[in-house]
């Protein structure tokens, strides 16, 4: 039965096993009134969307990356006028985001040890090595994974190679997280299984509209607590089918 | 004769197969110009290094991590008083750093296809994934390796999971680089086999003194030229041993 279903369960974890998107929105908070002096709130939030967007193809995604973004923003929204000392008020900020405590989602620990007794399971993020080492270690959930595999991007090319790497085909790989944008579409693209977990808050880069949706096949459900069963529905209807 | 010698030679990238050390040092130079109005070369290098080495623990290596241990020094050093205007300066060198034309060493290709026609090769770099793969990518070398492993630190630990994850043991398992801290070292320790080819320039954090090195197995050639007859010296002499 089980080598009829599924084989390997992955996991996003910014956002799926762990909070990552408060700490995005807090420090932005800071940053907007830092340089409200200058500019109104939506006018430095735009600015800053557009420099990160713009800054992805130099730097990737990832903490450092995001401060790089918001000294480069800050100089430009004051004309140079910025002092030193301010942009030092950055620096620790973003020393302050790499070394917040790692809090799981309600519910996360458990689903990883339940799915764990029975599928191999893997964990897939993006963003910057360094620190999703590092959070992967603060959080302890790290020997539970039989793989983990961090990508500049969540491409459907990314994800077919990592199901070559795990040799597992596409049928037998389910995909758990919560951005349509990166964990749901590229796995529906490739053919395999993906279960959509929305967090509370969605970066702008992330979000897609529903609208199209329809093509791609994939379950949702609304917390990460009900994913063993919504895993073990999977795994039943394939066995059936074939 | 091959199934009882080498099976695996992996390289190191920054140095050993593409110049790097370069680009660090004409950007120090021009960080130096930079503060020079308030203190000495020798003190603005000192507390560079230390920032940078005190962040490792924060940022690991990179780019991004160096250009945020660049601002951060110009901030200390000024106490303050350095302007937007030139912080924007360093960032513009960042960008121009992560931009910058892979140089391949001379005979790095050469030898590359020369071994790939025998052996299967890995790339093994530390540091920035995004960085790494978009160097791999513009060095056009990416096809010739069989595998690529961005790590956060090159440990034993980490030569240990890698030889692992090739399915290889590590007599059969040679590395080659230009640091003795990263590249021969740990692999010695675990047994493996190592191939040193020195680089013109050794950043000061991984220089090794030499006192010592003789407890460790290794070869030295002088250019990565010089490899491939490295390599079948190895898998000769393991073909007669076993």
């Amino acid at each position: 039965m089980k080598s009829n279903g599924v084989e390997v369960v992955a996991f996003d974890a910014d956002n799926t096993l762990w909070h990552n998107e408060p700490l995005f929105t807090d420090t932005k908070e800071r940053f907007t009134e830092l340089l409200r002096p200058y500019h109104s709130t939506e006018w430095i939030e735009e600015r800053l969307y557009e420099t990160e967007t713009e800054n992805l193809k130099h730097y990737g995604y990832g903490i450092k990356s995001f401060t790089l973004s918001m000294i480069e923003t800050a100089i430009e929204l004051t004309e140079g006028r910025i002092g030193g000392a301010e942009i030092g008020r950055l620096i620790a900020e973003a020393k302050q985001m790499l070394e917040a405590p790692v809090k799981l989602l309600d519910g996360a620990e458990d689903t990883i040890r339940t799915l764990s007794e029975e599928y191999r399971l893997a964990l897939i993020t993006k963003g910057d090595l360094f620190d999703q080492e590092s959070k992967l270690a603060r959080s302890r959930l790290g020997d539970l994974f039989a793989a983990v595999e961090i990508v500049t991007d969540k491409t459907s090319k990314a994800y077919r190679d990592i199901t070559r790497r795990l040799e597992v085909t596409p049928e037998r790989f389910v995909m758990v997280g919560d951005s349509l944008r990166s964990d749901i579409i590229p796995v529906a693209k490739i053919g395999g299984r993906a279960i959509h977990v929305p967090y509370s808050v969605t970066w702008r880069h992330e979000a897609v509209s529903e609208d199209g949706l329809g093509e791609y096949e994939f379950a949702r459900v609304e917390t990460i607590a009900q994913v063993p069963s919504a895993v073990k529905n999977f795994a039943e209807t394939q066995g059936k089918e074939s």
